[in-house]
């Protein structure tokens, strides 16, 4: 078959692989029907050093399962499946406790023997655990919101939920990629009563309002600062969801996130350090939070707004490519010509 | 009137300073019983620059109201009184969700015209929403529980409110000192099913033994953190409350805190920077919360268990010194001769 190999930055190859097969009992293999690549691709996109084996990449897709192995039981040959960004068991205590990319047993897509997501099949270890399957056909019109739960919408929902983003929360967005604006969704579906959106580019901010940002700032730094500032009163808001990864980000976050408020972050940090002390956030009881989504505790609560129209978080998706042209994909998400580029393998 | 001054690192004065008086409508005089010092105050000892005016010092005490501005309902010329270690108007939106450290009205001992605790006497800012009058004499054997109250009780048990310690919650308290033990006690009351107690002072841990720890480690570092995971399966625990303030302590916790825990930090950071990046706080989705206790919010709350004797968090304190001594208590606490000194002016 043929996936997606990163050889190091800039270097994207869609090349021929063996097709993967059932090597558990409680593997399943899944016939990708879309996938997409995330902002957080572009990290390694950036930064890898030249590899010479290159590594698979991608870590969303939907599909359809070809084969299961011996001992699953949820999923079957024909189901349609949303695989979300990391495989899980499903009954360790952490999966239980709903967080599935800590689980026991569990792993992420493109280590070991497991392949990446940006591909025509991948083997789905634990499928009963990973997989949830949805009764729509692979032509559905809905398959690019069933996308977002593989991540993305996950994500940007994990950030709400961490925060207890509710009725009477404020909330600052810093972020108007995908998983900025999906927050933003999040967050107006947990009914936070006011949203800015930090972000400049029109196109997305303005998706970002119809998603239910009440406000959006366009400046940066101290500027956006006092922005948010001049908004709230001078207070800042109560919670701030963190969607970039960057330090401005996390700078910016800390600048504008009120006196006893909370700060979620979904951007992987590129830092290791970063300010928390007695004038960041000891003083004024700041609370710093977040992590990678366990996007597989999440898509049971997300599913039915998806599957009703309620929301239509696929509208995240602006530009589709086929597997073959994918390196145009992340060109085009790297120059910003593209929010999110969804595949067609 | 008698009051501490510090002058610069080590340098501990008691001078005469004027009596304090009823400055605005909203005052009270508070003669003191008794105060304390706090290991907050020994940063200040340690590191201060030699300043020719020098600064008042202390924010723990109880005693007599002696007088009362003309706009004072809540407590009266007679009355013993807890005063928390800010002051606060108790009516503002900050105040009313319990964060009265950041008052919009309020403030700090020993800053503007206010002064400290280790003196005969303080000027109480908005009395009404500071003071919390209590039906006890001066001479009870009750008065060194209650001036826990002020600040090392209400500390520790933010600490554990700010991580949501309750039942099936595991927990590591990072410090023996006076707040570490009394987050023992907050995490006991609140159900924690098990609390490690790290701190290598044997009368210390011992009494952090009484106060409720399951388990003690001495060990420090790497060595420290392993005998933790030994004592939990591998997976540290779902809460750390950190009561040191050092970034060795911030080290510590990370490296007990099970993926998706909570560090709750009370000790006031002696640094401004600190791992937050993937590998310690945000891949296992670890919160960082805490800040300086709101004491004023708790006081309702913890007072009733001191007036009917099923908690006595007054025994952190191990050594009695009048005022003119203050010094030497300083010195006993610098060189852990002292656990925590309370003070007879």
């Amino acid at each position: 078959m043929r996936a997606t190999y990163l050889y190091g930055a800039g270097d994207v190859r869609v090349i021929d692989v063996p097709d993967p097969i059932v090597k558990e009992p409680t593997d399943a293999i899944v016939r990708v029907v879309r996938a997409c690549v995330c902002g957080s691709d572009l990290h390694p996109y950036h930064s890898m050093p030249a590899t010479p084996g290159g590594t698979s990449i991608g870590h969303e897709f939907v599909g359809i399962v070809e084969d299961a192995g011996a001992e699953v039981r949820s999923v079957k040959a024909g189901d349609f499946v949303i695989a979300p960004f990391a495989w899980s068991d499903g009954t360790c205590d952490f999966c239980r406790e709903g967080l599935q990319t800590s689980c026991r047993h569990g792993g992420f897509w493109n280590s070991g023997e497991v392949g990446g997501g940006q591909a025509e099949a991948v083997r789905v270890p634990l499928a009963d655990g990973t997989l949830v399957a949805v009764p729509v056909e692979e032509n559905s019109p809905l398959v690019p919101s069933l996308l977002t739960l593989s991540d993305v919408y996950g994500t940007g929902y994990h950030a709400a939920i961490k925060a207890h983003v509710g009725p009477r929360t404020t909330v600052t967005v810093v972020g108007d990629g995908a998983v900025g604006l999906l927050a933003v969704l999040a967050a107006r579906q947990l009914g936070a009563e006011q949203i800015i959106l930090m972000g400049r580019h029109a196109a997305r901010t303005d998706l970002g309002r119809e998603f239910g940002a009440s406000e959006v700032v366009a400046e940066r730094g101290e500027e956006g600062i006092a922005r948010v500032r001049e908004l709230t009163g001078g207070d800042g808001t109560h919670v701030v969801l963190e969607a970039v990864g960057h330090m401005p980000a996390y700078d910016q976050a800390v600048g504008v996130v009120r006196a006893g408020g909370v700060i979620s972050r979904v951007g992987v940090p590129q830092y290791d350090d970063a300010p928390v002390g007695f004038s960041s956030l000891f003083g004024p009881n700041i609370t710093l939070t977040g992590g990678p989504a366990p996007a597989r505790a999440y898509i049971e609560t997300l599913l039915p707004g998806v599957l009703d129209g309620s929301v239509n978080p696929g509208r995240v998706f602006d530009l589709e490519l086929p597997l073959a042209g994918i390196a145009d994909a992340y060109r085009a998400m790297d120059n910003r010509e593209a929010l999110k580029v969804i595949i067609r393998p």
